[in-house]
């Protein structure tokens, strides 16, 4: 495993493994290949969990070489947010990488990310005026930004997010095909603990307290995909079903809801709520952002229009 | 030379130059060569005259693959701007692109560059604040975002831009540096009329008297190198200059002031009217905006620090 802290050493390991692939190929399959080499790139801001090595086995199993970065990415956290405290391991971190097979982990530093402050911002409009966007004003702005600046030094041909972060991964999906990016976005499902509780690196800011109670996320979300799964239930309206998750979540005492919203996915458009959940004609996504004590955890159910369908 | 419409065919297109590029490479310096070949691109609204020929020749000379695109981006126009009647003439300009030794020719449709109106836009902050940005807001937005849109597609190693949009040249130069963008911006110099008039699409929409009067752009710029150039008069300030060009521009009786602006470049920054020509410490920009009837024309002139301190 290769580990570099700088863009130029950062794209000659890749220059080197895209051409190490590409003279592969030609001895296999002859002069004609082009661009055999697939590069597969999993961008984190460290603190690795289960749910990041999923996302590098996926990456593993796709792509010839897998690209790692670790990058706490300053610009997209707010004012008043956790960026001083974010968790950081990198000991810890490059042994998860070696053991998922990482090819090349990039790990900058702030200066060689902004050697001078970015005068450059990308910015996705509507997708990004919902959700964790209206909570956190200028947070999407810093992830498209440092993204497109990393798709840039590795120019990988696939790229691998989690659905935690769903609203990311729209955005990131509009990003890509409005500016004409040349790689695809593979979102990854969300990789939760035994008991429900989806994998986050904040989850260790948690007591043990916070922790029991913050199960009411998973459990919410739990019941929606038992309604949608319901031949009867699946007639419910959008509102009785928001009014299901927000009953569950309260019921916990130091539950602290930043926002529940139910909308179509990827266009994270608002849905009526006297509609009923069986008659909407596109995917939904539930999306939750609830406080526990200083610590704000997200989680989501995405429901495909063909499960929901299914049972009617 | 090949002409293409669609983003698929022009990726292609050039796949395959590049393809045969690193095999005649690899024949010629051996297996360890990586990607020999160059790839220079040129990015215009059509309607080309011997500015753009100027840039086509620079590509030829440094590239192994020339790209030419030709759009009229709708997204750069504000509202009440020239959209519509900007002139353009296919037939002629694929004559141009021929004459200058151009591979790939890119003419794509509007509804290929924007099938869906963009969400994502590109800005650039302080850059754009000035100057063209000042009198055209929105206008930066769109070169910046349609520029980075080309590049996904072209994946050029050079770009190659004309100084008469000084201020474009920074802006996009600042953007690449920002987000990592791994080409390089080749800024050349601006092609000028027998008589002085800076080459510009918009030229044919002058009056004959406008287009007699417009001289005092340039003869107001080439005071400006005089004064530069004069061991004595390199003494005057900033606002002895600004008033100087100024007198000069309205010495015509058409001439509708938009700008004058002298500000450092590549920053852009404003310089103090006191300060004296010798004394600054940076590139100079002497930068121009302004209308004949409806017709909005821009000049400029960049004194480099070396130029004008070797008469101090």
């Amino acid at each position: 495993m290769i580990i570099v802290r700088e863009v130029a050493q950062l794209r000659q390991a890749i220059a080197e493994r895209r051409q190490l692939g590409t003279n592969r190929a030609k001895a296999e399959y002859g002069s004609a290949a082009i661009q055999q080499h697939t590069v597969g790139f999993v961008p984190t801001m460290g603190y690795l969990h289960e749910g990041h090595a999923s996302l590098m086995q996926k990456a593993r199993e796709l792509s010839d070489t897998v690209v790692l970065s670790i990058f706490v990415n300053p610009i997209q956290f707010g004012p008043n947010e956790d960026l001083d405290s974010y968790p950081r391991d990198e000991a810890r971190d490059l042994e998860v990488a070696r053991r998922e097979g990482v090819d090349i982990v990039f790990l900058p530093t702030v200066a060689e990310m902004y050697p001078q402050p970015t005068r450059t911002k990308i910015h996705v409009s509507a997708l990004t005026e919902r959700l964790c966007g209206a909570s956190r004003p200028g947070h999407f702005d810093g992830v498209t930004t440092v993204v497109a600046k990393l798709f840039n030094m590795v120019n990988p041909d696939l790229a691998f997010f989690g659905m935690k972060d769903a609203q990311q991964v729209a955005v990131l999906q509009q990003m890509v095909t409005d500016l004409n990016m040349n790689v695809t976005i593979v979102p990854c499902p969300i990789v939760r603990e035994a008991d429900g509780l989806a994998l986050s690196s904040r989850n260790v800011y948690l007591s043990a307290e916070q922790r029991e109670q913050a199960l009411v996320l998973s459990q919410s979300l739990r019941k929606v995909r038992e309604v949608s799964e319901d031949a009867v239930q699946n007639s419910f309206t959008i509102g009785q079903i928001h009014q299901m998750v927000e009953s569950t979540i309260t019921s916990s005492p130091l539950a602290d809801i930043d926002y529940i919203e139910i909308l179509t996915f990827p266009g994270l458009e608002p849905i009526l709520a006297e509609q009923r959940l069986s008659d909407v004609q596109e995917d939904i996504i539930v999306a939750l952002a609830v406080k526990f004590g200083n610590t704000r955890l997200i989680d989501n159910i995405r429901l495909q229009k063909a499960e929901v369908l299914s049972h009617v």
